[in-house]
């Protein structure tokens, strides 16, 4: 396993591959979920690339860019021992000039995480947008956990034309069903704790929905119900455009939740 | 020669080609200052495509899309005659769906033509990374008459990692210096020839400064005199990044001009 720093380490590595790339971009505190991105990647492809980049332009002011956990040396252990062949792992400045070209989440995606977090899509289609064109991967791994961008990176790849292949990958739990996040180390023990009741609302609307329930109202409201002594940011039920629907329609329903623990925000999500 | 008018033509031809590929993006009436790139692109690749599409993103409203002329099929006698390989020459449908991830200029380029056509570059950056990453060119030709945009498309591939050279070419004019633009067909016979003001202004600029003049707004009150009896938007001086100078500075400077007859704009500029 190699890791480079530069431009021109990747570029010059990158020119002499000739067979299949996977690609995992990530912003390193690797745990379990990135783990079973990478080794998906491993398993479809010749050459494996994880990048390692805490993207500052996705980032809005306040949030916890300086507090976010680097892990520098245990992510290189993971890596290596998930047989990757390169990381990517550039400085800010090698990433980023002062004025730059930007890119722009579709006017239409200023809801849910676009809505509370407003401009933070576009530095994160900003960082891949970039990252894709220096790994010109043939097939790139994302968590279906940022369920929204998900989706955008997926536009974005139809919109711009790029000939790489979106995979997506299920959510990885903790044993209790806690969604694995490079955030959960900002919860307190009693937060931890608390924090099963995310899954597990959502592992209760998958039950109604199983026994035929269609109606979006009733399975939002039995969500709140099992979280309610947390403080929730939102429930909703939306369609794979991330349109919310009233009516559940099988195959094309995401259920998305948000929940605050102090500062820290916890997503999860349930694909039908 | 041959016209490919769906992206699956396009990708399916491109997936096939190993040699370098030369790539001229145009909105079609081609003139001479359009034969000199593809001639260009002719001599250094193995392959040229060129582009024929009038891109609606980068009209504002009020402008002249609809009035714009299409000459499609001279435009592909003058391509077979320059032994263009594939002209890609797409519909609205095929290059643009409804909300899209977009591309925003640089927050710096409000200026010049991008205070006059606020979004205008936005609109063209976005239609020429749609080419590129469908094209995939090694080298792609652009005149230097649209200065600005040649900058920023020039940025956008440092900002994005593009691997593809882009190459200046050199203004192409008429017999008496008017700078060939496929808008010179809306000048009525008394405003063409008014218009040959504009190159002789540059024209006398480029004598003062041959002569010494380093300061710039001596020599743009030059342009001012010699083109007083048009309506000139504006006469700029600025280095490689649009920045405005005061001292002119050889090798890195460039004079601008733009001047108005009803609601043609014509630019001209001069590079030291």
């Amino acid at each position: 396993m190699e890791v480079l720093k530069t431009l021109e380490d990747l570029q010059n590595i990158r020119k002499n591959i000739k067979g299949s790339v996977g690609f995992v971009p990530t912003m390193g505190a690797l745990h379990n979920g990135h783990i079973s991105l990478i080794k998906k990647a491993r398993e479809e492809n010749d050459i494996v690339i994880v990048s390692i980049f805490v993207n500052p332009t996705q980032f809005l002011p306040g949030e916890d860019l300086d507090a976010y956990p680097r892990k520098d040396e245990a992510d290189k252990k993971i890596c290596s021992m998930c047989k990757v062949d390169y990381i990517f792992m550039p400085e800010i400045s090698t990433m980023y000039t002062k004025e730059e070209v930007l890119v722009k989440a579709p006017n239409n995606s200023y809801v849910l995480e676009g809505k509370t977090r407003p401009g933070h899509f576009d530095g994160v289609l900003q960082v891949v947008l970039k990252l894709f064109n220096l790994v010109q991967p043939t097939n790139a791994y994302f968590g279906k956990k940022d369920a929204q961008q998900l989706s955008l990176i997926q536009q974005m790849v139809r919109n711009f034309f790029l000939p790489i292949n979106i995979i997506p990958c299920e959510i990885v739990r903790e044993e209790d069903g806690l969604a694995m996040s490079s955030r959960n180390v900002y919860l307190s023990a009693q937060q931890r704790s608390d924090a099963v009741l995310i899954s597990k609302s959502l592992y209760m609307a998958g039950n109604l929905i199983s026994k035929g329930e269609r109606n979006s109202q009733v399975v939002k409201n039995k969500i709140y119900d099992v979280m309610s002594p947390l403080d929730v940011e939102y429930v909703a039920v939306v369609d794979r455009n991330f349109n919310e629907i009233e009516t559940i329609e099988p195959k094309n329903t995401i259920i998305l939740v948000v929940a605050r623990f102090g500062n820290t925000r916890l997503l999860d999500n349930f694909w039908l």
